[in-house]
This record gives structure tokens, sequence and C-alpha cells, in this order.
């Protein structure tokens, strides 16, 4: 049976340990070892400290193939990892050079001069290979020893990326011969947990046992994970993709996409293929739907805009709904938003109109609307669907639950008209 | 000397290995502990895997005096905590009425029936004290094992700080004699960290070695932390805030806040303050400002709105830019954003107008108007200030970027328009 090469990641700083700055660099550095076969068994996080550091050092050695470190290479004095991998290696700091020069030309080109702090990054422990961080002043160390391989990053997350694709997955590559794993992500909303777990509880006790189901709920939707472990790529990604037809039938009105589609980016995929354009009027989620869907290349072919109208006197001086259905209804009503989503969709031309109005909290709520309701709206010039929500206290908790419900009742929409 | 009182957070999910979801809670956990004045001395991530969480409790036991364990407890079967922490404690799984009594009757509360999933929720280790959770099925487990004190949350986000708030913090805090710790963070915008650490490096030489400074970079902004160590609350305290007060006048221009202040929530301060509002005319940023700016509760006092004219026709028709500037100039340019940024105050009838237009890639670059080019201008009715960015190639990067830009050009036009 293939031996899975095995890897560690361990994050580095006071500041992760404290909770100041979230790790979304650990992420997705276990994002890429995943997709080329490596199989990620431990994540560990300490802080800018010898001892600790030595430790996971040591724990790591003993257990997994691979070692990616990241942070604690910045030019200011809190950063420790590179004598304290010197001393780890029985090694010692001396100039390279090369990466002395990489820095100065990297200033250089920024029209800077060369500051104290930085010319002390050129010197790295003598027993490591140099890698060059063409993104950054803070460079790449590589190390081949006790029988792993070492790669120090720096944290900041876009000279991490840049050192672990230039540098880390083809060396990586190279230097082992991965094992054949396929996963797939299935993304459903607009069900939970358990429900779907019963939907598909007949189905999941047939999988055989080389391939893995695993539920992830995330704030309004729940991935499922299939995971297949075989040792020919062609037929362990055409065993689960046979599964996965057994699975959709099952659950076809909640699956939206697959593996890295975003709601938002799955809508884009719909409004292209069938080319029509959507615009929004955002109330209580301020501006987030249309973030969402601005974040995906190629937005503008399908997106044609927003008006977030927070205060009421603009909901009808800017978008035209009417005073006294504001007046009569309230801005948070469901004759609010269907005006919204009537009004925004004419001002923009489009075919869609999307709209939200609701108390995200945590003021603002009384007996009869209290914080939490949310009404939307979608107008497709024919019908104007609406539907209302009762979410929690949380302000943060209701915007994204406000996004997750409109952009479900757009696709919803857009399915149904094309039906 | 006194004696921290140490924690280890241990996260359990394969998907966390496998980097399909972002680790938010260990953050989250982080700051609370930390500011109880607990120390999280290290993080650690395992798989859904029985061998990898035996081998991470036996490290903890041994460690710490704390372990607070999130995830492997939702009522499908690739949730195994429960198991081994009942395994690893030399206990069995019991039934225990109470949990079965809160289980049922929130799904009655959600007119639901139980799921037979849900149902094995109410079996839990004997030796562990149960802790309702009142948002979820998923219940809490207290022990107190081996000398450490052993607390089992659910993954999902809302349900782990319910049941920290309600039960972990307040349980630890009457455990335990706590230790004083003052930390402080001054969040600096508009600056890169080797320049901040150039102009400060003789306050930094200065600090006592009972204070500590740290630098924590992100995407356009660097926080610095500041962190005491006594015995006394209220010295250590002036002991900080002296220092801080040496530090401000080094660094001025660039403080925009403290400690949990972001620069959206610290511009709100000052429009507050002011009395002043603000509206946004968002291109190629595309919502994300108004969504970083309502993200922020009471965002309603100063915040009138925005337009995310995307397609340029609405550059015109809506917010009123000028067909011949568009035409002449282009969408990406000093004079469209200039435009953009006083149509949209006027508009809305706010004090100060803020606009973007970019090219925020990966498509859409030209020789004369590159992928990361963008524009920012900021009216406040007299003046109207602009400035070019050019950024990088990355879409994302380049929207947060942008915000953090235009924010931080909003924040310097109001404080030199009062000063």
């Amino acid at each position: 049976m293939y031996q899975a090469i095995t890897a560690e990641i361990v994050s580095i700083g006071d500041e992760l340990l404290y909770g100041q700055i979230l790790d979304t660099n650990s992420k997705w550095i276990s994002e890429e070892l995943d997709r080329i076969g490596v199989r990620v068994v431990r994540k560990t996080t300490v802080g800018d400290d010898q001892a600790s550091m030595l430790q996971a050092f040591s724990s790591a050695a003993q257990k997994v193939d691979i070692v990616l470190m990241t942070g604690g290479l910045g030019p200011t004095k809190d950063d420790l990892t590179k004598n304290v991998l010197s001393h780890f290696f029985g090694s010692e700091l001396k100039l390279f050079p090369e990466a002395l020069e990489d820095v100065r030309s990297l200033f250089e080109s920024r029209g800077r001069a060369l500051s104290a702090t930085n010319r002390n990054q050129a010197y790295l422990p003598a027993n490591c290979q140099y890698i060059k961080n063409a993104v950054g002043t803070a460079p790449g160390m590589w190390f081949e020893e006790k029988g792993s391989i070492w790669m120090s990053m720096p944290g900041v997350p876009h000279e991490m990326k840049y050192l672990m694709e230039k540098a880390v997955i083809p060396r990586l590559k190279d230097k082992f011969t991965l094992p054949v794993i396929y996963h797939k992500l299935i993304k459903t909303v607009g069900i939970g947990e358990s429900w779907l777990s019963d939907i598909i509880s007949d189905w999941e006790r047939q999988l055989p046992s080389h391939i893995r189901l695993a539920y992830l709920p995330s704030l309004g939707e729940v991935k499922l994970r299939l995971t297949g472990f075989g040792t020919e790529q062609q037929q362990i990604t055409s065993e689960v993709e046979e599964q996965i037809e057994g699975l959709l039938p099952l659950i076809a009105p909640y699956v939206y996409g697959f593996n890295t589609d975003s709601l938002a980016s799955a809508i884009g995929h719909l409004l292209v293929q069938k080319r029509k354009t959507v615009a929004l009027a955002e109330s209580c989620s301020g501006g987030y739907i249309s973030h969402l869907i601005t974040g995906n290349a190629g937005s503008s072919e399908y997106f044609n805009g927003a008006v977030v109208p927070y205060h009421n006197a603009f909901k009808a001086s800017i978008l035209g709904v009417s005073e006294a259905t504001l007046a009569r209804k309230g801005a948070v009503s469901e004759e609010t938003v269907q005006e919204m989503a009537k009004k925004v969709r004419l001002k923009f031309d489009a075919d869609y109109g999307l709209s939200s109005s609701g108390i995200a909290g945590p003021g603002g709520g009384t007996a009869s609307k209290p914080v939490g309701l949310v009404w939307i709206a979608c107008d497709d010039g024919r019908t104007c669907h609406t539907r209302k929500l009762q979410l929690t206290q949380d302000r943060t908790v209701n915007i994204q639950l406000t996004a997750v419900a409109a952009l479900n009742l757009l696709r919803e929409t857009i399915i149904q008209k094309s039906e």
C-alpha cells in the first residue's frame, strides 16, 4: 500500500496566539498541498519564543516528511525564526551575498535606500538554500535536514504565496512520488446539516470504505466533501464522480455548485450562460452582496450595479420607492423590498432586481420589527418573489445570512424562470 | 513571580487540514482568553482521526492548565470528539436525560420532530459536566481530569461563542487567579513596517524588558502591539500608556485608532463627533467600502448611502458623470473619480463624497491603464482630493487595498478640513 507523504504546517507569531490576527496562511497552504496529494496531518501555532519553536520543530521532525513554516521573518526585532532554525540544525547565520543583492535591488526599484534593519535580512542559516522572494524583503529558506524537508516563509500572505507557487510546490513535486487522492466538494444552500444527513443517509451507508464523506457547515450553507483514496487517478476520479451522480438527484434543489464555486460565482455562471443581468438595492446588507458579486473576475458582464440607500430618504429620492409605502408599511416591509427590487431593476436596466431591508442590529428593533427581521425580494420583470427572514441578534451574522438568502432567492428565480 | 495560567486550543476536523474551511474559532477564543489574562501557548489542529486526537490530548495534558477543543461534535458520522475523549479519560458514553430534553425542546421550538441522528447527541462521556448549548444541538462538555480543565465545544462559530461566553469564561474566572497583562494595539495606515520601525527605533530601544513591542502588518496597515507584564493592573496599565504617550507624537499622521477600532469604525467615530456624513460611489471596489462602513453598528448615523455604477453607462445615467469626461478620459481617470465623488456627495446630500475607479483585474488592463491602476477621490464640498494607486495583479488584494487607501483619504480629508 502506498505510504502517504505527510506535512505539518507550523505558524509562528505571538499575534496568532493572542488572537490579534487570523491565520489565513495555513488554510491556503493546506489547500495547495491537498491539491498535489500531500497529506497535512497537523497544524501547530506557537509564539515568538525559542523554547516553543524548538519543541514544535522537534515534534514535527519525528512525525512528517515536510515541515512548512510561516512567520517570524520580518525585519523587526520580534522575529526569531531564522535564529531558532539555525540553532535547531546546529548551523550558524552567515551573509548570503545574493540575498543582500536581491533586497537592495527591491529597495532600489521602489526608489528607496536600504534601511539598516533590512540589511540584516540577508543573514541566513549557513545550511539553508536561499530562495528569492521577489515580492518582499524576507527571504525563503529551504532545508533538507533530519530526514525531512523544511521550508521557512514570511507570514505576509502574498509573499508566502509567491514562495509557495514559485518554489515550494514545484520542488515538492520533484522530490516526492505523490499519491492519488480525489476530492470533490458539493455545495448546498437552504438546508441544514441534519436534514441533509437524513435525506442522504441510505446513499451514505452504501459508500465504499475508500470514499469518505464529510459535512462542512458554514453560515447558511453546507458543503459535502467526498474524498476518494486510490492508486490510479482515472479510476478513483470516476468512482467518486459515479457516487456523486447517485447523490445529486436526492438534493438537487439545494446544490448550487462544486469545489471552488461560491454562491455568487455560481450565480455569475448562470447569468452569463443565460445572458442576463442583475442590479441590487441593498439596505441592511449594506453593500455586502455587491461585494460578493464583484469579487469575481468578469462580474461586469452580468452585474450592472447597486444602490445602497442606507437612509430611508434615499430609498425614495434615489430609488423611487413611494413615500406612501415607506410611511404606511415602513422601510422593513414586504412592500418596500418589492418596490426596491423593481425600481432598481428598471433604473439599471437589468433583468433581475434584488433587494434587502431589515434590522441588522444591535439597535433599532421594536416589538413588531425585532432585530434580525429581514425582508428580501427578487424581481424578474414578471413576478416579484419575496421572503421574510427572522435571523439572529448578531449584526455581522445577520448581514452574512441576508446575503446568502438573497443570493439564493436570485438563484432560484433564475432557475425557475428558465424552466 | 506569578505563574501564568496557560491554555492550548485544539481544533479538530479534516476540513481544517485540507484547507476547506478557515479556522476563525481559534482566533476568537485566543482573544477572549487574552482578555482575561490566560496565556495561549499553543494551537494545534488535527483531523477526524482517533490517533491524532489522542496524541494532541496527551501532549496538551502535559503542558497546559486549560485545553479548549472545538469541532467534531455535529450530528453526522464523521464526528468523533466525544468518543475519543471518553476513551482518553477511560470513561464511557451514557445518556444524559437533560441533554436529550434540551435537544428535543430546541427541535420543538423550530417546529420539527427530533431526527434520529440528533438523538445520539445526548450520549456523552459519563465523567463530563454537561453544558447546555441553547443555540444548537451539539452540547458542551466540561472535564476536570489529569490536572487540567478540558472543554469540548462544537465547531459552528456562533455555538462555540455562546458556550464560551455563557459557561467557559465565567468558570475559568472562578477556577483560577488570573495574572496581570495589559495589551494595547496602536493601529496605523499609510506606512510600511520597516519605515515605521526606522522612525521609532530609538523609542523601541528604551522600552523596559517587561513591555514588549510587536509589529503586525496586514494589507495596507500595520498594527503595533504593546504588551506589559506585571503584578498590579493599575501600574502596568499606566506604564504601558505612558510609553504610548511617548510613541504617538512620532507617528501621529499614521495612527487611526486603537485596539478593536477598524479604519472604518474610527472614521465612523470622527464623523459622529463632527456631525458629518459620507456617501460613496464605488466602481472597482464594488461595494466593499460600503460593506466595511455598514458593518459597524450605528453607521446609519453618518453613512447616507452608496452607488455602485459598475457599468460605465450608469456612471453617467445614475451618478451624472459627464459623458464627455468618460469618453475623453475614460472611466479610470482622475477626472472621472472627481466627478463621481462630487456627484455622489450631492446626490446623497452628504458632507463627503468618496469614490473609486480602477482595473481590479485579472482582465481589462491595457498598456496605459494596467491591471492594478486605481484612482480614488474624496470631495469635501470645497476641494476634491485625489490619489493614484498602482496596486497588484490580484483582484482580491486590489479591492482590499483600494478600500484601505480610500478610507484613509477620507480620514485625512476629515482631519485636515477640521484643522
